[in-house]
């Protein structure tokens, strides 16, 4: 393996470029501006273009290079070629082509949840483990899933939609996706706070610290939940039974040996895990039962390290057979 | 290769054993009844006998051979190891162990339902597809999931529980597995006769042939539900759309190219598959509502097929690599 990899996290906001030794230390990060109103080659150009000074500035050539790995918010399929990525405003784009013609270096594109996943179990919270489901919390809930160290892509990209997972038969409200009842719509930062205000219109006898706190955040309900608050705890009841009962059926397809639990919300892991892992049990097949919990470890590094894996010819291996 | 394999398809009531060509032609099919009153290794070593007789009757030696594939109703480790066995009546059995020992020709052994579910990709409804989720359903729902042309197992040996996938809140009866509101409570042949005496008790005016009928079975309803019986058509429908949302939920996890439907239930298929398609479509994520749905073409035949492909070199690839 040559000793230099970059990885690439791009989101809708900034682009992470991290410059690492294949041997897994990340020793330089930059992180810039998502521009916008290019077309996605020029996007993709300008990436390409800082990535060259870098690899100058450090007196380093292309051929030093095992790959350079690039995450992105949206499907990938197993060729690089990214099909829409609505935070982008892009269409199709062939990011591989792209980026290998500009710099000279193999490029591998994967999906930014997946890529994350990747990167915990290379280093964090899913290290030592081959077969893995990561789920971040954050506004929504994205998911990425690894079997036999590698990610699965899924034939439209939507492996790992574990947002979208249908958990309850009642819901009224549409989830972004225009489906109905999807476990983003309860176990998001955006789900906790709509159970929460439903409780409260339900019980408007209850006393509850969330009536005083504004905004009323998934931070103020595991805050509150952690203090005793009962309503606060009946919300984060709610939303670890749905989460818990969506992981339960991901076990009963795939049968992981981790979750791995990251983004904005499982900073409150304190207070989420246990009614999380007790959901898991009541829902799950008897012999899946104690499939191991753990918290993701790499914060918003994990889609830089990731990208940086999806260079080493191991996480390539599938990719390549799948043709 | 070498040019010979035999499939073993170890099941409840009788033993299939076939003998092929590597090249997938299978040529000779001996059925045994299961013995019972044996212990695992005298149950094993008996099978191996006959395997013996054909190879000495055919003027083969073992040498000739590839392997031996061998499905067991049981979940089943990357070693080879049976971790229980209900209708068999086994514990902890080290099937590969003990017939490698008394054979000389490598052994691979893997679930029943996973082994059909490659031999449906091999040479049945899944030819030409890589990535598939077989759904047999039968007196249970079972599953098996293919991924990158190799048998998913999981770590307890449950991915392609399928039928235990939690699809319904609202179930007061337990499953057999202890868990309330599974997939196989409604899409099974069981389910199917429950929710038919469920549907003639609740509506006791309603006109049915399926009042008439004995017995109550599922090839009743479905005979029923194709001459227009509307309330066979209310019970094929609430059984297909809990079945299509279980699939949904599936493609939200890996995304399949194809399900290939099979089991005694399945022969009912210009019934079942037009409520079951609408159902997933209806509670797909969007991107993935036009996977394709095919039926399962080997019937019984699956388990030996898949269990010489398990032989294979490229079916034994993940194993070796994940130890």
């Amino acid at each position: 393996m040559k000793p230099y990899a970059f990885g690439v996290d791009i989101g809708g906001t900034s682009i992470k470029i991290g410059l690492a030794k294949t041997s897994g230390w990340l020793f330089e990060t930059r992180k810039i501006g998502t521009p916008i109103d290019l077309s996605a080659e020029s996007f993709l150009l300008n990436i390409s273009e800082v990535i060259k000074q870098r690899i100058h500035a450090r007196g380093l050539h292309p051929d030093d290079f095992e790959g350079i790995g690039v995450g992105v918010p949206g499907p990938v399929d197993e060729k690089g070629v990214v099909h829409g990525c609505a935070n982008l405003g892009w269409g199709e784009v062939d990011v591989k082509g792209i980026m290998e013609r500009a710099l000279g270096i193999p490029v591998q594109v994967g999906n930014d949840a997946n890529v994350a996943a990747l990167g915990e179990m290379w280093q964090g919270g899913g290290k030592g483990y081959a077969n893995l489901v990561m789920v971040t919390l954050g506004t929504g809930v994205g998911g990425g899933v690894i079997i036999n160290r590698h990610i699965v892509c899924g034939q439209y990209g939507s492996a790992g939609e574990i947002g979208h997972l249908h958990v309850s038969d009642d819901e009224t409200e549409p989830c972004g996706c225009s489906n109905y009842g999807c476990l983003e719509q309860y176990a998001s930062a955006t789900g906790i706070v709509r159970t929460a205000a439903r409780l409260l219109d339900a019980h408007p006898e209850a006393n509850s610290i969330l009536r005083q706190g504004t905004p009323l955040d998934a931070k103020l309900v595991c805050d509150s939940a952690r203090e005793g608050d009962e309503l606060a705890l009946s919300v984060v009841e709610a939303a670890m039974d749905q989460l818990g009962k969506a992981l339960a059926m991901i076990s009963c397809v795939i049968d992981p040996e981790v979750y791995v639990i990251g983004g904005g919300v499982s900073l409150a892991s304190d207070v989420l895990m246990p009614p999380l892992q007790r959901a898991y049990k009541r829902y799950a097949f008897p012999s899946s039962r104690d499939t191991a919990f753990k918290k993701a470890t790499l914060g918003n590094q994990a889609g830089i390290i990731g990208a940086i894996k999806l260079t080493m010819p191991d996480a390539k291996e599938n990719k390549e057979k799948i043709k």
